[in-house]
């Protein structure tokens, strides 16, 4: 079955939970997981899924004998406080159980919805629910995949050569990111300290003053493969669980100081956010799209790297910033970026065949990142850096604050979702963080 | 307490394993912790410490109520397929046990040397055991911290200018590394396959044909500093729990063309070789010396790096080269290089202190490497890049084999030990591995 037509993904399904039926992130074409506690005692974390407004708990629906018949049917890997045991089931546990979960809340299956004792247990409202990361994370990846980014950059920092190194276009390039600091949406992000140079003075330690996000995708290595067995890219996707919006915080002076040889470092391990719902394959198939992006005049692509030709995806990303001033007064985060992660230079399952190429096995719950989303267009350039080019164009904020960088107080929210004609519009909910001063 | 003055470390104590008192590397003043499991069956792997020829199962001396009184009493976390569970335990912990274990295995003290059931259990010969991992590695961060190595390396790539990058004395250059590919000592690492570009041709894809090893020191996080906080170079050992050797393998040709500018990824994801016993900071102490490297033309270290004036530490290593040849005709390896830890540029707190101090959070079981141990000598060259100056000048084996770089087949044998007049010598055994086939 082509999982593009997967009928859990049929327009015309309608859920009995009424904030799924408008045109919310949420939809019962969806169903993204999560990991979530409840915020009244010190309840155990739980898996769930998203449907509309609310969150429906698996392991209360698992306990209550909902799951029978499929794979998941003898353990309850939903009483868990991470994912992990769940992917570690395999794809057809994950299409098995969201296959579940959907017909539970198709409006015309009376199981869960006429069942008031589990179905006030497990349905929850997503304002009483606190999310966590999703995944236990092992290793985390973070690639450099928009060719309309790295080319910005190069320009910025290189002016005098070719804004591409000679390597982008035939790889994709990525480097090794911390995975200890990776945080859910919502916590807040510290400025960090650090070591900066200024360009005639001695280095010196303090807080960074260049704070910037990075809008990226990440996806969740769902099925691993063993140290020495490559995954072609016709092979990614049956090991990619699913998608979520990442921050990739990064202190510029911090970067530009220590990047020279090995990559960047500190300017990196202090935070990455990521959105708590994660969006599975399964439910993005309909948003697929032909990659488009390698031009006639780039090289050609070794074997290995072949095969991505529908791989990209049509997700719509933006980005908002709402300054401590502008919440206090209630204003809407100010939108300062649109694009779509369909410009990315590489796909993911390019990123995932070149990362594996060399044998390096990928695990159950290893997080790879796209790098920052930018686009062809000036608006949708996924970074303060390119927005403001270096801080020499800065962003005016509804309030007439300026902003070359993030200040103390800034919430960052990013937002992503998919559409087209003739199909469900699904999303990724937010990314959001605030960043707090230095200590 | 002055810890180079631990009773555990005195010269002068003896244990009743006979093959703890010559001139090895696992006498009663080491005890190094690791893990394993026992040839025979589907046995279930144990902590355990080196002693002599043999290994003490902890699990099992649990069992016989060995480390009641200790603050492990309550739980066997000796039962386990990793050192973590202990390591959490914390510091007090850490020494209590290597304390009651000195105590066990010492010539006077009859408790288990006396107790035929317990010991014929609990007392392993080495040769009959299978190590393991000894931790749970969360995330493994690689630095450069040799000068005499980022010399040589900058002499070979940038010939024309300064062959030490600008920051190279201002902080300890690091980049995150692959955690799911570290592998014991002893597991075969397969030559990768990769992309890689000669001078005037298209980039190809292929088996790595320039296959280097790295010879590095490796330590082990043992107490986590939250996110957010940092840790001081004073504070930094309270937070290590011990070392071990570790081989950073490395495909130069993958490297050369991938590393800009993200730095080294693929080229090192494949495999990295870590020593199974690893050695206590407390067993170390009586190592520790004057940290030298830092001249007086080097410019000021920044106050957050200062405080490491005593933390080298003076651990003796050697690289040995076994062909498939030699093996065969049963020539021991040849030692390609000897050097001293003690060489390096930047310390053990200092590298702790520089990656903590944006608020990075380092949790237990994570790894922390040197990078390329090099010395002032061409003899103390950590890797064959170095050794065989880009391959210029090879290296020729006892057999008449000549290596530029790595051939499938070879085993690389790394050695570290620590000795000094009026301390006991202490070893970490071998890191070991042999180079197989590209697939």
């Amino acid at each position: 079955m082509n999982t593009r037509e997967n009928p859990t993904n049929d327009p015309s399904l309608e859920s009995w939970v009424e904030s799924a039926r408008g045109h919310g992130d949420f939809p019962i074409q969806n169903l993204p997981f999560g990991v979530f506690t409840r915020r009244t005692d010190g309840e155990l974390a739980c898996v769930g899924v998203a449907i509309g407004d609310s969150a429906l708990d698996l392991s209360a629906c698992w306990e209550a004998g909902l799951f029978a018949g499929t794979p998941v049917e003898h353990v309850n890997v939903f009483a868990r406080d991470s994912l992990n045991d769940f992917v570690e089931a395999g794809p057809e546990a994950w299409s098995a159980v969201r296959g579940r979960v959907s017909e539970l809340l198709r409006t015309d299956t009376s199981t869960l919805r006429d069942d008031a004792a589990v179905r006030d247990t497990a349905l929850v409202e997503q304002g009483k629910i606190a999310m966590q990361l999703p995944m236990r994370i092992g290793d985390y990846t973070d690639f450099y995949a928009s060719a309309y980014h790295a080319t910005n950059v190069g320009k910025m920092f290189r002016p005098d050569g070719e804004p591409l190194l000679p390597n982008y276009k035939h790889l994709p390039v990525g480097y090794h990111g911390r995975a200890s600091s990776i945080v859910v949406s919502g916590e807040e992000v510290r400025r960090p300290m650090g070591q900066t140079k200024a360009d005639d003075a001695a280095p010196t330690f303090g807080p960074c003053r260049l704070l910037d996000y990075e809008l990226e995708m990440g996806f969740f290595i769902g099925v691993e493969n063993s140290l020495g067995a490559r995954v072609s890219v016709e092979a990614a996707k049956k090991h990619i669980f699913g998608m979520v919006i990442v921050n990739d915080w990064s202190a510029r002076d911090i970067q530009k100081w220590e990047y020279v040889p090995l990559g960047p470092f500190n300017a990196k391990n202090f935070a990455t956010s990521v959105s708590p719902w994660v969006v599975t394959l399964e439910a993005l198939a309909p948003f697929q799209v032909k990659h488009t992006t390698r031009g006639a005049d780039d090289p050609p692509l070794l074997e290995y790297l072949k095969g991505a030709d529908e791989d990209a995806y049509d997700i719509q990303l933006e980005v908002g910033i709402a300054s401590a001033q502008m919440r206090t007064v209630g204003t809407a985060p100010h939108i300062v970026s649109r694009g779509s992660f369909r410009d990315m230079f590489w796909t993911i399952t390019q990123m995932a065949a070149h990362h594996t190429s060399t044998g390096c096995n990928l695990r159950v719950g290893d997080l790879l990142a796209s790098g920052t989303v930018s686009g062809p267009e000036e608006s949708a350039r996924g970074c303060l850096l390119e927005l403001t080019w270096r801080g020499t164009n800065p962003i005016t904020l509804p309030t007439r604050e300026e902003r070359k960088f993030l200040a103390d107080g800034d919430e960052l929210v990013m937002r992503g979702w998919c559409e087209r004609a003739g199909a469900t519009r699904i999303g990724f909910g937010e990314c959001r963080g605030i960043v707090t001063p230095a200590e």
